[in-house]
């Protein structure tokens, strides 16, 4: 058997469903992921934003100098699929027992390759539901910003979500609201875009560094009395794409035709797709 | 092959080095595990502290109601070994995309059989050279106190001990003196011991708690000058047992042969291996 729960595994140069159970990434969470968008062709559009989150994560984390090589080369030597999501997750590997290990150790890796569903606006037209997430993000600067493997913040808060969410926002232990479980988040205010600092807490996206180049974006503190406020509210993930937000817990956001929220999400998930056309 | 770095590993009832790729332990730290000393009869005297911990993690992870008589029947089934460390790592197994999981999923459970080193204090008769490591520990209270798999704050310490040490001090980012990198800790103030809170951050130890019923002991918030101003320090684990701290950085405490640290590290650690008898 080579594929499991619909997802193909490319590791080492073949198609395999196992993995040494000493890996780091088993045993610590000790490695890193990114989960890209395919197009037709096969290409990852986001590619160089997805290289530069990773890049600093492989710093942040100490690993090899060349893991950005083995990886492009594992990516390249990817046979031809017929799927539109990708999961790359780098790890250290195996190594002795305990938490030490030697900086020089090769990266291991896992493509995974798999069916992603329809873009978000396509599947809520009106936008998210969310509500504010009981799991408060800790503020641990050395992580803030990138995608690594400790991740059970987000699974307790995806299993903390009200039945009619389809996203949820995290604030952080200080009550600074963060992000959502899946996605980063935005506020129109006026015609300001503003998105909460991400340099305690929270995963520094694809979307969000694509969206500041295009289009003038405050990072700040924000709290939850400004989140109500704001104008428009949006979501962005490397899967969904850019959503906006209708409801956050009581508070409404207008997103109906014609509304701001409508014309955004309209205007920048147009521009993204261009990017897969 | 069914063993890897010097470690058999029993998974489902079989001998093998591998691991399901999409397990969520290896995904997201989604997972606990228990690091036990053996007697030499295969016991291990310790196991109802164990047991405690993991119970505490299984339910704060909301792992399904019967996951610990799975691992005790896991356990049980364990064959006739000649080794005095195992590790036992409990993850909620491979399921689908994302962080969502089902509370019913049966646990995946990997029993990791290694030969342990000497116990800490025949390793280092004078105590152990530790310092205050650059790694803050963030404070996350659903996470406080158990043995989970997000260990990247321990991969990112360890990383940065100074040749030097055996051992390193961690404070959280609140800069309370926490715990070591690999132990808990304990100061004696006169004839008081003390140990840190762990509500927001850091591993309730088998040994500590064990300790705590042993002889009164105080929880409180420690900070960097009355570490300093203690009699005596010392740290513990599972493995290692009960060790002097010799050193923190430039400070020095006595532990020569007579000292109030020497006599108490013996008088705890025969308390201690009188267990492994």
């Amino acid at each position: 058997m080579t594929e499991h729960n619909n997802t193909w595994i490319w590791i080492d140069g073949q198609w395999q469903t196992h993995w040494p159970s000493l890996d780091r990434a088993t045993q610590y969470g000790d490695g890193l992921y990114e989960t890209c968008r395919l197009n037709q062709q096969g290409d990852m559009p986001l590619w160089s934003w997805h290289q530069q989150r990773l890049l600093h994560g492989l710093v942040a984390l100490d690993f090899p100098i060349d893991s950005m090589q083995h990886i492009e080369h594992a990516l390249a030597a990817l046979p031809k699929h017929p799927y539109r999501g990708l999961k790359l997750l780098v790890s250290r590997g195996a190594g002795e027992r305990g938490y030490g290990y030697q900086s020089d150790w090769p990266i291991h890796l896992q493509l995974q390759l798999f069916q992603p569903p329809a873009w978000g606006h396509e599947r809520y037209p009106f936008g998210v539901d969310t509500g504010i997430n009981d799991v408060r993000l800790a503020q641990q600067p050395l992580l803030a910003g990138i995608k690594h493997n400790n991740r059970l913040e987000q699974v307790m808060a995806r299993a903390r979500f009200a039945p009619h969410w389809q996203e949820s926002i995290l604030l952080d232990t200080q009550g600074n609201v963060t992000e959502g479980c899946m996605s980063n988040l935005y506020l129109l205010e006026g015609e300001q875009w503003v998105t909460p600092m991400l340099d305690q807490a929270g995963v520094n996206g694809v979307i969000r560094r694509w969206l500041s180049q295009h289009t003038p974006m405050r990072e700040e503190r924000i709290d939850l009395a400004r989140l109500h406020q704001a104008d428009a509210v949006f979501m962005s993930n490397a899967l969904n794409g850019f959503v906006m937000v209708r409801s956050v817990d009581q508070m409404r956001y207008d997103t109906s035709i014609g509304s701001v929220a409508q014309r955004m999400q309209q205007h920048w998930q147009t521009q993204l797709q261009e990017l897969w056309q």
